[in-house]
């Protein structure tokens, strides 16, 4: 047989082959649905997050969802838990870790949203979850634990260096908006403004009212 | 005849009716489409945003909808377009006025976030179409050019009270993020924290460095 090369064939691409379909399908875990349905989310609504959609994405039958969820409203319920906890993890590794001043916890927070692509698909993730808390309860049940939980630790980092308690609190707010809004402005600024103006906030933050 | 109620009819509980159709469809505008547009976006998702749904929310034909655009893509670039002015337009009003001082600018931001379903509509909208941005590049070169815009005006008032330009631009920056904290994180604090804190960041924004 011939194994000369295709001379239709484009350079540089990758030949079309049908995806892999899962022999084992009882080898997916709730955490492979998760995920699924959470790449759904960002990349298209909650609208898109179904059964139907998710079995087609994994390879398997659309019966297999329900070895694990009784059914959809089950599946973003255990979405919402799922970025919960791992938002809260997040937040107690961060802060409960010996040794780390409130100092150190601090600058460490100012420097968070610049961590590469993580970072982007953290934030990709926490706003599509935003969007979707303006039109349902329990999505924006997650988003307001999540936020008072983030909001309650920094403040306490500020207490930690002496600042009365609203005042802890108020500073905690700025901290976090400005982490937000780094993480979901991404597109303002050169490297330089961005050092520029964590310093500024660094100094503002941590200067005795 | 008799004109004895039904029985069977439940109280309280309005008569099934068909929706009233547009007789003259003709008087729908371009905006008319565009705003129920929006209302699916926030409601749904950009991906809810078809020609289909929006003629039966509008009550009228398919048909009526290419009177105004040439296709869909076509109405999504509008929206953005349209979302673009109302911010560009906003930022004008406030910043170009007539005897406002830069210290009045600044102040008047601080307390934006705080005025009622106006405000909480608006950063509805402004949630659904960054969560958009962060797959469609066109909605994200929106978001990126509105940003900007409304960063260089804050920068503006803090360069105009005395500060250097970088130092203008980092506190526009966290101005910004507060802002935009403020109106995403709407479920944060009681309103006398919320006062708290926009008094502290106001000090710690207009004291000089």
């Amino acid at each position: 047989m011939s194994t000369a090369i295709d001379p239709q064939a484009p350079l540089l691409s990758a030949p079309k082959v049908a995806k892999p379909r899962r022999s084992t399908r009882t080898q997916l875990t709730p955490k492979d649905w998760i995920e699924a349905a959470t790449d759904l989310l960002v990349q298209r609504s909650v609208d898109a997050v179904n059964v139907d959609s998710l079995a087609k994405t994994l390879g398997v039958t659309r019966g297999s969802f329900y070895w694990h969820f009784s059914d959809r409203e089950a599946l973003l319920t255990r979405m919402l838990q799922s970025w919960r906890d791992a938002a809260t993890e997040q937040v107690i590794t961060r802060f409960e870790r010996e040794g780390a001043t409130a100092r150190d916890l601090i600058s460490e927070l100012l420097s968070l949203p610049f961590r590469g692509r993580a970072a982007t698909r953290a934030s990709s993730i926490e706003l599509a979850i935003r969007a979707w808390a303006r039109r349902d309860e329990l999505a924006r049940k997650a988003v307001d634990v999540v936020d008072a939980e983030r909001l309650s630790y920094i403040a306490q980092c500020f207490s930690a260096l002496g600042f009365d308690i609203s005042e802890a609190r108020s500073r905690a707010f700025v901290l976090y908006a400005y982490e937000l809004a780094e993480s979901f402005l991404s597109g303002q600024g050169t490297d330089s403004q961005r050092e520029d103006r964590r310093l500024m906030i660094e100094r503002l933050l941590l200067r005795p009212v």
